[in-house]
């Protein structure tokens, strides 16, 4: 059982450093072998750190959701940096992109010849890539397949350089989803990278791939995966079975405040100092909880607010003290880590370093 | 219909500054009438310039959730506060806590007498104040009332100064529950304030009051009052009808980036670019979505990720139009101000100042 190390104050993010390298290099072995590239989603982590062990470890470049993230990471030396967000292009967002299209290798999403003329009218000849989303079953953003070769079309004649397709199988985050969400993934992908070559478009990049999905995921026509979440794991990544208890690298260290033993009408339990302000508010009809106790895996996070998570244990099963320190994995990894300015970064039961979350809050 | 001012790049926060002032003005007086103390959640809005509204328009002191938020406060000059949360403390944070007692006027709250010794070993003799939390039915925190004294007696014996009894009535914020729950709130209180007082303690400060109850509490044994959200209002409260849709002061501005007229199987829907990383998470199974359009009520928000709110509309309503820009009323304001370091604070349509949410991330 790991414990919380004395220089900690709760409620605080730590990250298993030993932890953390072992999920880059498993998923960057795994990606290899099947003979994908890797583009990890830097949204998870929002750590130039991090970014540079998953780069080291063979990843491609990165993916991010904001210009504000691209700007970061590009800050940051990376060189390669995919928006995988259907952005609507202004005069100001466009003046930025054009300023990271010469820094950095930059591609951006579309989904609809509005948003690609947009682009094109204020990205057109800068070094900006585009590829065009589509749905695959999430049913958020991403046009039909069949529907990609119009806004590719629209892209192309807006003066933009269209040089492929993605999609996010979001519904993979569900219990028993991850195979089906990748089948109907690379069905997708398939149909519509087919459909522009025979528009006569190059489609050198076709890209997928969520965490619960990427190791599912087959090369041709996908050329690259971009799970996020994998590099800590979460309580979701735990009860859909993709990842292992002793995977997870980020937990959140947090203080028995307050307990009690229950009586009738009165549940038994402890209130830890870590709410949905440290663990995010993020909790799937299926969880179990707000999230799980690292150490207490019957235990149930029944309740959240901001600064208090309400704990619930098994009849029979004694209560932690008052005092006590805890680890929780927090349900959805990325929007814990987006709510500090820093975590501290554990090795051998000590606080190793902390890192800067230099792109917390970089939503735009 | 108000606009979003084309200074604003979405997603960003937008207060309106004289909806908030009027809201400040509405409770500061309602609570007035009955002749209770106002004593503000601050970690609402965790921004020292509405906090300095607050003080103007009559509150006594502020509430704040952690000693890092009272340190802000205290930092920007607020000489009156209470951090109403059951704090385990240790030499560090007993340390800051004694700083605090220094420059400003402290109350701190604890619910066991175990907590209580430990707050005693650190802080006995500081100038810091202790209230008893007891659980009116929230069924968090906080002891039943008849074990305050208990409490209050480990507390004294630790060389602490016990100055009352608070409680949340958490269980307001939902359908129906302001009035029940502020008829527990009131008993609770009742119980513990006269158990206290008949076991020899002097009970100068009996403190309760959530938004939704705060306007139904009556003073005696209540002495104080605690609403946070009614400075902004939100989504929660517009539909538990504790505020009206004009009442509503801050709101997220957000850009259509991706409309689907929706075919078989394909629900109809837009996307906007403002997702948990800016609305927060939080959905109560009551509410109706993941926030509500300020200009579209009957739109859904049936789906939010980091990034993305997905929205449905009802048949028959046409879709905003691509590259629009919508205000969206959170669910929870108080987590999505803390997902931002500045807010826009808008006034006749443009925007008269930015303000730093100084207490951000002050989570310890």
């Amino acid at each position: 059982m790991s414990t919380v190390p004395p220089e900690i104050d709760t409620p605080e993010i730590m990250v298993d450093a030993d932890v953390l390298r072992r999920n880059i290099e498993r998923m960057a072995a795994g990606v290899a072998a099947k003979g994908l590239a890797l583009r990890p989603h830097a949204k998870t982590h929002k750590i130039p750190e991090i970014a540079a062990l998953q780069l080291v470890a063979g990843a491609v470049g990165l993916t991010v959701a904001t210009i504000g993230e691209a700007e970061v990471f590009a800050e940051h030396g990376a060189a390669d940096l995919f928006i995988a967000y259907p952005l609507w292009v202004t005069e100001r967002s466009g003046q930025r992109l054009r300023q990271l299209g010469r820094r950095a290798r930059i591609a951006v999403g579309t989904d609809s010849a509005e948003a690609a003329r947009a682009m094109g009218a204020h990205v057109a000849g800068a070094d900006v890539e585009v590829l065009v989303e589509v749905d695959s079953g999430h049913h958020r953003s991403g046009v039909a397949p069949a529907q990609a070769v119009q806004v590719a079309r629209a892209a192309a004649d807006s003066g933009l350089r269209v040089a492929g397709v993605f999609t996010f199988p979001g519904h993979s985050y569900a219990p028993g989803m991850p195979a089906e969400a990748a089948e109907e993934e690379r069905r997708a992908l398939a149909e519509a990278a087919r459909l522009l070559t025979e528009a006569g478009f190059e489609v050198t990049r076709v890209s997928g791939g969520s965490t619960p999905s990427a190791l599912l995921t087959e090369a041709r026509p996908t050329t690259e995966v971009r799970p996020g979440v994998y590099v800590f794991g979460d309580a979701q990544q735990l009860e859909l079975g993709r990842c292992a208890p002793e995977d997870v690298a980020l937990t959140v260290a947090a203080t028995v405040v307050s307990r009690h033993e229950g009586s009738s009408g009165v549940p038994r339990r402890v209130v830890l100092d870590a709410g949905s302000k440290v663990l995010g508010g993020d909790r799937p009809g299926w969880a179990t909880g707000f999230g799980r106790l690292a150490d207490f895996p019957d235990a149930r996070i029944t309740a959240l607010s901001e600064h208090h998570a309400t704990v619930a244990f098994p009849d029979g099963e004694g209560l932690p003290a008052l005092g006590e320190r805890l680890r929780v994995i927090p349900n959805h990894v990325c929007v814990a880590v987006n709510l500090v300015d820093e975590v501290a970064v554990v090795s051998g039961g000590e606080v190793v370093d902390r890192w800067r979350v230099a792109a917390r809050g970089r939503n735009r």
